[in-house]
């Protein structure tokens, strides 16, 4: 008469490897690989220089503006930050939410008000469009490697996984049009357009075209995960996907341009789909902490000082890349494959062939923890079953300053030797 | 070759209708009725009083001590409030949300740390359990009527809701044993166990040591919502379900004892549920705002002064429930058959049958809403899909001061006239 005890659902979770953005004590339980995460714990050690946590640099943080706005708001009006507010967000914040979406392009196509949900972070975002998108066995194309949180919302959907590969240029658009001749017939492609997690590469213009084309064509959903966008330091940034196609969910947060302890996100999301989004929100949390929202707002209101903070943000993040970059060309010269990155936070590295040949990553994880420095093997992002990334890893420099990321360097060079 | 473009699932989450915690602004929108929805509007109206939101008074929020918190906080610990955490929540919070829960007991049963897990409200928690638990057929028992948001986030996991009636003394266990006896094979039971939405009523000590057999000897899980309980003004508690079986989730949250903006829930778990759950939270939102951990940590730390707190918190419901049930008395005796609730932010109100007989609550709230007053229908918390509580108006005293209270019972007596 007793039932199993055993629970549903968990399985498809547990296997997945890492979440990029939190750090490793957030991160570190879940990861799917216990192997990787026992090696990760050890990373958290103070004489191990961690690379592989992935979150912004604290020291960026908004503290003055964060601490004036609060008071503010708790002295002149309490309860807008205190109660209960509506479940699409507050109507302000998604006003402006939507002017900056739109204020980013040139093209003819707007996004309003109506159009945004404020969610609990991009996390909640990616969670609401799987499960409103998505019955069980519908298929998701992701990009291989890809966003483990992306892989984690959709997979607990129920959704099938179709991994295409990306390239330096991000998804490779070609073979998702081979795929879709050949029979595939996804309900969304999910993508990290700019400064993905975690190669770093941002979905050149071209390709934007070809999968805005595709998507209208094939009348599937482009969710377009887009937390790094505003960090660029070098480079013209290409037109966003949501001005190429109405076809198109497009994902926000605060979490990298002012803090994620806030956990404000959005989706802007066509008029098709918006309402369908807000009436799960309700049923998984309500709404987004009014708090969070209120001081988010106060944060965003001030375009000009926000892109002041924003190019101080970005300008650090550049100092801090190419310090890494330049570190691995002189502690270990062509031994790691790396870009120096127009924007992001993340370096996606390759192992050179003639580097500890025949080595994957996940191997010299623990050689590098005993040297004191820590990565994200590739091989946690690999989207197919089948693994993949084996010789790749991805190195964040958002958290450490350049003079910590040349000891980095120092210290991993000292594991690559052939 | 262009799919549909109709979305799954939503169908059966726009069918539900009020979510009792939000305000009208909140629900409003969300209400699956479109005519209570619509009239419900009206009641946002400045010259009309309500009854029907369901917030907790603002007037009981903790202003000068979330102040002083979030400027302790700001100024000594700010990426401890800013930056990400662990998805699990802050280890500090969760270990005293379990010595709190284990403190009302004398039983042997204790709450561990590694149980709780932090949560966007505890409409989150329901919203992951009902996922972790629910796979879809599955049946879940919900009490007829019930909390909205419950429903909601059960049927978004694509159980099937079988509701069981409650009266005043809560879920009627026995009719539940029957319906096992018959072959029932529940999940799980939801229940609202103290001083429920909309009914106000608490499950007494006998019917809860029978549930909690019942869950051991059938193998259910019990899913206790259970964020009124500390609201109590009179009468003594019975005992928690948690402390009965170890077959019990435990659900919880500062909405309604400090203040819902912050959005800090928790649910208490089974040592073998509470990782699945951990795991799911992650691939929906990472984690709980930090900000607003930190702060519900600092105003939960001083037991003596929130025990202080919800003392005046309860005590001012007091005066406002009785206030409310006296004022019809005086103004329409005998037309409203109410209780005087020993706790809680609810009156469940019945029509006398000699008050407008053959008339629903529903057809009275557009004269009510004339007369000035607005009150939600019983029907919106049908959990069948017969409805019913036709003749019941649920009636929330919390916003309002004795006298608004007065006229709008003197109001509502206006239109309860037979």
């Amino acid at each position: 008469m007793v039932k199993s005890p055993l629970l549903r659902r968990p399985a498809p979770l547990a296997s997945s490897p890492i979440v990029g953005s939190p750090g490793l004590g957030a991160s570190a339980a879940r990861i799917g690989s216990s192997a990787i995460r026992d090696l990760l714990a050890l990373a958290a050690r103070p004489d191990v220089i961690s690379l592989a946590g992935g979150l912004p640099d604290p020291g960026g943080f908004p503290v003055p503006a964060v601490t004036d706005a609060v008071n503010d708001l708790l002295a002149t009006d309490p309860a807008a930050a205190l109660q209960y507010g509506p479940t699409e967000g507050i109507a302000e914040l998604r006003a402006l939410v939507a002017e900056r979406l739109g204020a980013r392009t040139h093209a003819g196509r707007s996004t309003t008000a109506d159009q945004v949900l404020i969610t609990s972070g991009s996390q909640q975002a990616l969670d609401l469009v799987a499960r409103t998108l998505l019955d069980p066995g519908d298929v998701a194309v992701v990009t291989d490697p890809a966003y483990v949180g992306a892989l984690q919302a959709l997979r607990a959907s129920g959704a099938t996984l179709a991994p295409i590969p990306s390239d330096r240029h991000g998804l490779r658009v070609d073979l998702l049009a081979d795929a879709l001749a050949a029979g595939l017939r996804p309900r969304l492609v999910h993508v990290v357009s700019s400064f993905d997690n975690p190669t770093g590469a941002t979905l050149d213009g071209r390709r934007r075209v070809a999968l805005a084309e595709l998507a209208e064509e094939h009348g599937f959903w482009i969710v377009d995960d887009d937390p790094y966008a505003e960090l660029r330091w070098r480079g013209a940034a290409p037109t966003p996907l949501r001005h190429l196609t109405d076809r198109c969910l497009s994902l926000g947060s605060t979490s990298k341009l002012l803090c994620p302890g806030l956990r404000v996100g959005w989706v802007a999301a066509p008029a098709a789909v918006a309402p369908s989004l807000a009436i799960l929100k309700q049923a998984t949390d309500l709404h987004t902490s009014t708090l969070s929202q209120q001081l988010a707002l106060r944060l965003l209101a001030d375009g000009q000082a926000l892109d002041a903070h924003v190019d101080a943000l970005t300008h650090g993040y550049r100092q801090r890349a190419d310090a890494l970059v330049a570190a691995f060309e002189r502690h270990a010269p062509g031994a790691l494959e790396v870009r120096a990155p127009e924007g992001g936070m993340f370096l996606w590295a390759q192992l050179a062939p003639h580097v500890r040949p025949g080595t994957t990553a996940d191997a010299l994880l623990p050689e590098a923890i005993a040297a004191g420095v820590a990565f994200v093997p590739g091989s946690a992002f690999a989207a197919s079953p089948d693994g993949g990334h084996r010789r790749r890893l991805r190195l964040s420099f958002s958290t450490a300053d350049p003079a910590t990321l040349e000891e980095a360097a120092r210290r991993l060079a000292t594991v690559l030797r052939p």
